[in-house]
């Protein structure tokens, strides 16, 4: 045990910068083709051709194809503030805004991609959940963070909300909302479904900033 | 053409019931286990073995597996009055106290299965859209009538809600937020994603209801 750590180590040191990129590599072409074809579907050689590189580093840094799709779930949890929140919140400043300019980046991202690309969580959730339960705390953290964003703008919104207003349930249905909106709009090949979708909830919005600016006194 | 059709229309005629029953058998068992594991995480041997039928009928009745998904497909339609409807339509009789009843009739699926079953067509649909875009309008007529029916029951209580309320726009808000908190809350296994999705719809209908009452007369 002493022994092998200390192989790990020493071979670690061993590791130059162009070994550490062909890590990067792997995980980024992984995790390009996973949101592209999904999980599954994907095969270890087209990885390899995508990546320039050779099963010895792939399997070096990831054992199993399930190492790989940790280390691309662990890299999707450090996209979330500068590919999901800093476009959105460069766009606009108001709070209630802002959750809606995250909504509409998935749109642009169906769009630039004619529906091929949505939310490679969810994605990568409905085909592993079952099969993998070791994988759920990860997939878990990538929701949670995500929701808690749009938590945390909801609460800054909160004085303009009308009392009793949960912004943790309304972050899970917001969340939901966009899960559902994007699944059935790449179904449909149609921005009808997300479109209809985000106009309700824009309405809900409506109505509960009509409530809360009216009707009392906000008490969260 | 002619003969081609004649002689498929002979073939028919020897099919006799027990064949018949064979194509049922492998529909279902073919729908089961898409419906547990995957469209793609299926193999044909586990069909073959379920349905305990032989390869033979199953070329026989689907020369592809794509074949066979068209045919589940065909089937959920059929499905949705008698599995999805009429039980939640039996609990209760107010219709918004039906479109709960429907999402709940989600959450009792997965209460029942330890999550491992949520809503087939969301899954098929994230699995094959992208590959398969020959389906993609099966999966849309499943969606639809979903959200068709869902539509309707908003429609039956128009009377009760706002003005301007657009029916149509909350159906697909309704199947978004079922489709996002059933993949959430199998992703979790927990329902508190799915209990908060349907909490804040309960509060979104609450304001409607409240507003619809007192705040002037619904044109829908």
């Amino acid at each position: 045990m002493e022994v092998g750590g200390s192989f790990r180590y020493y071979l670690a040191e061993l590791i130059d910068q162009s070994t550490l990129d062909t890590r990067a590599r792997i995980v980024e072409a992984a995790r390009t083709l996973f949101f592209a074809k999904g999980y599954n579907a994907t095969g270890i050689a087209e990885i390899l051709r995508e990546a320039g590189a050779n099963s010895g580093s792939l399997y070096y840094f990831f054992p199993t194809k399930e190492d790989l799709l940790r280390a691309v779930l662990e890299q999707y949890k450090q996209m979330l503030e500068p590919f999901v929140l800093s476009p959105a919140f460069e766009r606009v400043a108001d709070p209630i805004e802002r959750i809606f300019a995250i909504l509409d980046g998935y749109r642009r991202l169906m769009e630039a991609t004619g529906f091929d690309l949505g939310c490679p969580i969810g994605n990568i959730s409905l085909e592993v959940a079952n099969v993998k339960p070791q994988l759920r705390g990860l997939l878990a953290e990538n929701f949670s963070a995500w929701r808690e964003a749009v938590e945390s703008l909801i609460r800054e919104a909160a004085g303009r909300l009308p009392a009793g207003t949960d912004p943790r349930s309304l972050a899970w249905q917001i969340l939901a909302t966009m899960e559902g909106a994007v699944l059935l709009a790449r179904a449909y090949r149609s921005f009808e479904p997300f479109d209809a979708a985000v106009d309700a909830l824009r309405s809900q919005f409506d109505q509960l900033l009509e409530r809360g600016s009216t009707w009392g006194t906000p008490d969260i």
